[in-house]
C-alpha cells in the first residue's frame, strides 16, 4: 500500500501524466502477482482501464469489482504534515494523498484475491476487476468504456470498493444516492458596461434581475418554487422514514460541526431526510459587476450563475433542467435578456431494490465483522458509477468500502485507518465465500 | 498643449510619480510664463496642487479657476490609434490621454490671462487658480485643502475648467449633479464551502439569501424599496420638469447606443429625469461561490456585494446608507449572518441656485460664442469638488469646460476639437469681461 501511495496519480492535472501511467503499471503488475488473469491496461480516452479476471468458480455468481486508482490534487502543500506522496504510519493510520480515496480500499479485493488463490489455488466467486484512473474528474470515459465492453465487464452486480462508509463510528451500507442536474444562466442588460451615474435609473441592471431571478427559485419556507420541480418525486413509505428516523443523528452537533448560525430547508423533514430522500436546488457561484478593492460605480452589462439540483428517484435530469429553463423565462424582468446553458446531461439518483442479494450479504458480513448490525444509509451525494453500471450493464452496485467519510480525502492530510483495512480484508473475504451461496437473479429495472 | 500632454502625469499608479510631479512643475513654469503671480506648487498628502493668481482688479469679483493636471491610466494600450503620450493631430482633433480630461479646458485660462497680461497688462477680474493632481483618484485632498487654506483660496465663486458639456451638438451649463453614497455587505453561512450533495437542504444558502435581499432592494416596477429612501427627496417644480421635457433628447437614440433591450426604471418620470432628478440604488458588484471553468458543487460559506446610491438634493448620505443598513438587516433570511461596511462617508448632490450671477455670465457668453442659448442641463453623476468648494469655502462652482462628454476620455483615443478650444479662449475671455460689471452676493446656503 505504502509503494502504491507513493505514486502522484492526479488524473486531473497534465503535469502528473507519469505518476498516472506508473500507477495503472504498478496495479496491473499487483493483479498479476496476485494470480489474477487477463491482466490489461485497456486505453479510453484519458486514462486507462486497469482490467484483471479469475473466472473458474463455475456456476457461482461473477463480481465486477469496481474502485479507481486515480487521486485528488495535492495542494494545499504546506497544509500537510509529511508530504502528500511520502507515505507516513502515525499512530496506526496511513497518511498519503489518496491512501483512504481509493488506493487502500481496492488494494484490499487484489490482497484478498491473492490470498485465496496462493493457498487453495482458487477464490469461492468469479471475479472480474476494473480500476479507473477517472472517478475524481467525473467518470468521463467509464459510460463508453462500460458500452463498449459489455461482455468483457458482464457480471450479477458489481461490488465497489469505492464509496466511503458515513460515519467511523457506525456501520452503514449505501442503500441510494441522489442524481445530479445543472445548467448556467446569464443575464445581459446593454451592451457593454454603463456608467451608474450617467445611467442610473434608466436602464436595467442584470445583477437586480440575476438576483430576483435567484430569489424566484425558493420559497420563503425554502422550499424549490421551480413548477413541477417535485411532480415526480416519490414519497418514501412511513416504514423507509422511520427507518431513516432511527438512525442517530445529533442535529445539533452537526450544525455545531459545520459552523452555521442555524439549521433551515424544506419544512416537513427531518434534516437527515433532507439530505437524502428530497432533491434540492443550489446556486454553486454568482458574480458580475466588480469585485475588487473600493469600488466602481458601474451597471455592469452581463451577470452569470451556475446552479446544481439534487435530485431523487425518478426525477430526470433533462426534465428538471428544463422546467428551470422555463421557469427563469417565465420570471425574467423586464428589460434584460436571458440565455440558459446546459451543464452536461446530469446523473439520475440511484436506489439499490431493498432485498438485493448483494445488499444482504454485506449487512450480514458486516454485523460478522463489526459486531453490530449497519444501518442502511443514503448519499446525498452522486455516484455516477453506480448510475453507469445500471444504465450500460443492467446490473446494481454494492458499496463495500473501509474508509470512512471523515478521513479527509480531498483535503490535507488524507489518511486511513490501518485496522479498516485488515477489518476490510477479511469483511471481503467472508463477502466472496457468502456470496458463493447465493443464486443472483438478475434485475431489471 | 501638445507639450503638457505628453507628460504621462497617471496620478493613481506610483509608477507614474515622476511624470506627476513633471507636470506639476510644467503648469507652475507655464503659469509665471504667463504672468501670474505667487505661483506656487503646495503638497498635500499625495500629489500636490499649483496655485497662482492675479488680484490687481480692484472691486471686481475675484473668480477661483479649477482644473486638474491629473489624466486616467492609458489602459488598454493596444486600442490606441496613437501613443498616449505622444500627441497627434489628425482632422482637427488632438488625441492623447487627458487631453479632454482636462489638460486641454485647463490650459485655456492660463492662455486668456497671458493674452490679457501680455497685450493690456491687466486682467477684468481678480483670479486665483487652483489646479489639482487627484481628481482623477476622487480628488482625496481637496477638502483638506481647502479646509486648510480657506484664506488662501477665498473667492466670489469657482469657475471650473473641469466639467464636460453633455453633448457636442448643443452648448449646455451643468446646473445640478447627483451625490453618491455606498456600501458593501456579506451575507456568510457555514464556517466554510460545503459540499451541496452532502450538505444540500440543510444549511442555508449565502447565494440564496443575497440574492433575496438585492431583490428585496427595488419593487416590481423599479422603485427603490428602502423605506424612508424617498422621504427627503423635494419634487421638482412643474415649471422645472417641463424645461427637462424641453430638452431634445431622443429616447429610442439613446436605447441604440447603449444596446440595452428595452428602457425601464422608476415609473412617472422622463428617462432623462429618472437620470437628473431621482435618486437611484445599483448594485455594482455581485459575487460569490465558483466562478470558474465547469462546475463545482458548492454550497459558499460567503457572498458580497458592492452598492451605490446616486442622490438628489436633501438627501444625507449617512442617513440614506444607514436605512438601506436597517433595510438589509431587517430582510435577512434565517441561517445567514449580516456584515455591512460603509463606502466612504459619500458627497451630497450639488444644486446651483437658478440665479446665480455666475450661471447668468456663463448662459450669455456661450449663447454669443455659439450662437444659440445654452439649454440647462443635470449631471447624473457626481461632481465632488463643487460640493467640496460649497462646504469649505461656502461658495458655489460653475463648470465652464469646453471638453464634451463623447471624446472618450476615461477610454482609449481620447481626443479634443481644436475648434472648441479657440471657442474656449474667446469664451473664457468674454466671460471675465462680462464678469467685472457684475456685483457678487455672497451667497450662504
Amino acid at each position: 500500500m505504502l509503494a502504491f501511495a507513493a505514486i502522484p496519480s492526479v488524473s486531473t492535472d497534465p503535469a502528473y501524466q507519469e505518476g498516472m501511467a506508473a500507477a495503472a503499471e504498478w496495479v496491473s503488475r499487483r493483479m498479476k502477482r496476485a494470480g489474477l488473469e487477463q491482466v490489461q491496461v485497456l486505453p479510453t480516452g484519458r486514462h486507462p482501464v486497469v482490467y484483471g479476471e479469475w473466472l473458474h468458480a463455475g456456476d457461482a455468481p461473477t463480481l465486477l469489482i469496481y474502485g479507481h486508482y486515480d487521486v485528488q490534487p495535492p495542494d494545499p502543500l504546506d497544509a500537510w504534515q509529511s508530504p502528500p506522496f511520502a507515505p507516513t504510519v502515525r499512530e496506526g493510520r496511513v497518511y498519503a494523498r489518496g491512501v483512504s480515496d481509493d488506493k487502500g480500499p481496492m488494494l484490499i479485493p487484489i490482497l484478498v484475491a491473492e490470498a485465496f488463490l496462493h493457498s487453495g489455488g482458487q477464490l469461492p466467486v468469479n471475479v472480474k476487476f476494473m480500476f479507473e484512473g477517472e472517478e475524481e474528474i467525473g467518470s468521463p470515459s467509464l459510460a463508453p468504456f462500460a458500452a463498449a465492453h459489455g461482455e468483457l465487464l458482464a457480471a450479477d452486480f458489481v461490488l465497489s470498493a469505492d464509496g466511503a462508509m458515513w460515519r467511523s463510528d457506525l456501520p452503514s451500507v449505501i442503500v441510494a444516492s441522489r442524481g445530479l442536474v445543472g445548467l448556467n444562466f446569464t443575464v445581459t442588460g446593454a451592451a457593454k458596461d454603463l456608467h451608474s451615474g450617467r445611467h442610473g435609473g434608466g436602464i436595467a441592471n442584470p445583477l437586480h434581475a440575476l438576483a430576483r431571478l435567484v430569489a424566484s427559485l425558493h420559497d420563503e419556507d425554502g422550499r424549490v418554487a421551480v413548477e413541477g420541480f417535485y411532480s415526480q418525486v416519490e414519497e418514501l413509505s412511513p416504514q423507509e422514514r422511520q427507518a431513516i428516523q432511527a438512525i442517530p443523528f445529533d442535529e445539533e452537533q452537526y450544525l455545531a460541526d459545520v459552523g452555521a448560525p442555524a439549521l433551515v430547508g424544506e419544512p416537513g423533514y427531518t434534516l437527515l431526510e433532507r439530505h437524502w430522500i428530497r432533491p434540492t436546488l443550489d446556486v454553486n457561484g454568482l458574480w458580475g459587476g466588480y469585485q475588487g478593492a473600493g469600488g466602481k460605480t458601474v451597471i455592469p452589462h452581463a451577470a452569470h450563475a451556475k446552479l446544481t439540483c439534487r435530485l431523487v428517484p425518478a426525477q430526470d435530469p433533462a426534465d428538471i433542467a428544463a422546467k428551470i429553463a422555463a421557469h427563469l423565462e417565465a420570471h425574467l424582468p423586464p428589460g434584460v435578456d436571458l440565455s440558459v446553458e446546459p451543464a452536461g446531461p446530469g446523473v439520475r439518483a440511484y436506489a439499490l431494490p431493498r432485498d438485493h442479494p448483494g445488499l444482504l450479504v454485506a449487512e450480514q458480513v458486516l454485523g460478522v465483522v463489526d459486531g453490530q448490525s449497519p444501518v442502511r444509509v443514503r448519499l446525498g451525494g452522486t455516484l455516477p458509477a453506480a448510475e453507469v453500471f445500471l444504465r450500460e450493464l443492467g446490473v446494481h452496485t454494492i458499496f463495500f468500502s473501509f474508509s470512512t467519510a471523515d478521513e479527509d480525502f480531498h483535503a490535507p492530510n488524507e489518511f486511513f485507518r490501518l485496522q479498516r483495512f485488515y477489518t476490510g480484508m477479511e469483511a471481503w473475504a467472508r463477502y466472496w465465500t457468502q456470496t458463493r451461496n447465493f443464486v443472483v437473479v438478475p434485475i431489471s429495472d
